[in-house]
C-alpha cells in the first residue's frame, strides 16, 4: 500500500503495479539464483523496471530481498482460526503450499543463504520476526485456552510441525511425488495430530 | 576396503589414504561450492592427488560425489540400541552433529542440489538408500519389539523426528547458537519423547 510508505523513503514509485512486478520478478530470480544471482540488473531484466527506477526504491539488493518476501512469504500473522490444531494444519498448508510449488527453491535458498552471508541474514531479520513472533502466539494462544499444557514450548510445536512438513517434501523422490501430492491434506494431519497428542502427554 | 572394490574398476588406486584424502577435501569443497563447483580440478588442488589419478579412479564428478557421501555421511545402518527412544536418540545426535558443525553446508547442498540437477539426484540415490533403508528398518523393529503401535509409519516418525532437528538447528539465530549448542542434548530428548508419546497415542 503506498499510503503506508513513510515519507522519509522520498522517491519510491507510488505506482503498487510496479512494486508487484518487482516482488513477481524478484521473488522468482532469487529461487532461482539464490544470493549469488540476486542483483537489480536481473531483476530489472525480468520485470521490464529500469534499473534507475529500482534504486529510487531500493538502496541495495538486501532491501530489496527484505521486501520481497515480507510481499510474497509465509503470512503466518494472519492465521488465527480459533483453535491449535486448525491453526497448525493452517501453517502445514501453507508450508506445503510452498515447497511443492515454485517457491521451494526459496526457501531452501534462505536457510543456505543466511547460513553462508552476514548480509542476508541481516537482510532477512524483519522476515524471520513476521515469522517466528507469531508461530509463537499461536502456542501461546492455545496454552490460554487451555488446549496445551502451560510451559508447552513453542519452538519445539514449530520445529515438529515445520520440520516434519519440510523433511516430507525435500526427501520425498521424484517418482512419488505424484502419490505425494495427492496425500498432502492426510500427512498434515497426522503430522499436527501426532504433534498434538505427543505435546499433550 | 580395497578388497571389496569390484574387480572391474580396475586401475583404481590400492593406497586407502588416497581416497581418504580425496573425500575429506571433496566433502569440504561440496558444502562450500555445491553441485555448481564441485569439479576434478578443485578437488584435485584441495587433495593434493592429481587429475589423472582422479579420473582413474572415477569417471565422473557424479560417481565421486556419490562415493563420498557413502563414505562420509550419516550412517544409519551402524545404529541399533536395542529399543526405539535410543535409535531415535542416536539419529538425532549425528544429525546435530553434522548441522552444527562443518558439514551442515553439504546437507543443505544436497537438498538442494538433488531438487535442481536430475544428475545429482542419481548420483545420490545409494546414498538415500543407505539412509531410508535402515531408518525404515529401526521403525519396524520397534513395532516387532511391541514399542510402537502396529502400521506406524516410518515416514512420520523420521519427518517428525529429523525435520525437527534439522528446523531448529536451521532457524537458531547467531545470536542463539551458544545456548543451542549447550542444550542440543536436552532438545533431542524432548523431540524424540514427544514423538513417542505422540505415536503411541
Amino acid at each position: 500500500m503506498s499510503e503506508t510508505v513513510p515519507a522519509a523513503r522520498r522517491g519510491r514509485p507510488r505506482d503498487p503495479d510496479v512494486e508487484e512486478r518487482v516482488f513477481d520478478a524478484a521473488i522468482e530470480l532469487y529461487g532461482r539464483s539464490g544470493w549469488a544471482g540476486f542483483n537489480f540488473e536481473g531483476v530489472a531484466r525480468a520485470s521490464g523496471i529500469g534499473k534507475a527506477a529500482l534504486y529510487r526504491r531500493w538502496s541495495n539488493r538486501a532491501e530489496l530481498l527484505n521486501d520481497v518476501l515480507k510481499a510474497r512469504w509465509i503470512r503466518v500473522a494472519d492465521i488465527d482460526t480459533g483453535d491449535i490444531r486448525g491453526d497448525l494444519l493452517a501453517v502445514a498448508g501453507i508450508l506445503l503450499d510452498i515447497l511443492t510449488g515454485i517457491q521451494g527453491d526459496v526457501y531452501l535458498r534462505i536457510l543456505m543463504d543466511t547460513r553462508l552471508h552476514p548480509e542476508v541474514h541481516d537482510a532477512t531479520a524483519d522476515y524471520r520476526a513476521g515469522v517466528v513472533t507469531p508461530s509463537r502466539a499461536m502456542v501461546h494462544r492455545a496454552v490460554a485456552r487451555g488446549e496445551l499444557p502451560e510451559g508447552t514450548s513453542p519452538g519445539l510445536v514449530i520445529d515438529l510441525v515445520v520440520g516434519a512438513v519440510q523433511n516430507h517434501v525435500l526427501t520425498t523422490p521424484p517418482e512419488l511425488r505424484t502419490r505425494m501430492l495427492s496425500q498432502m491434506h492426510t500427512y498434515a494431519e497426522q503430522v499436527v495430530d501426532t504433534v498434538l497428542h505427543g505435546i499433550r502427554h
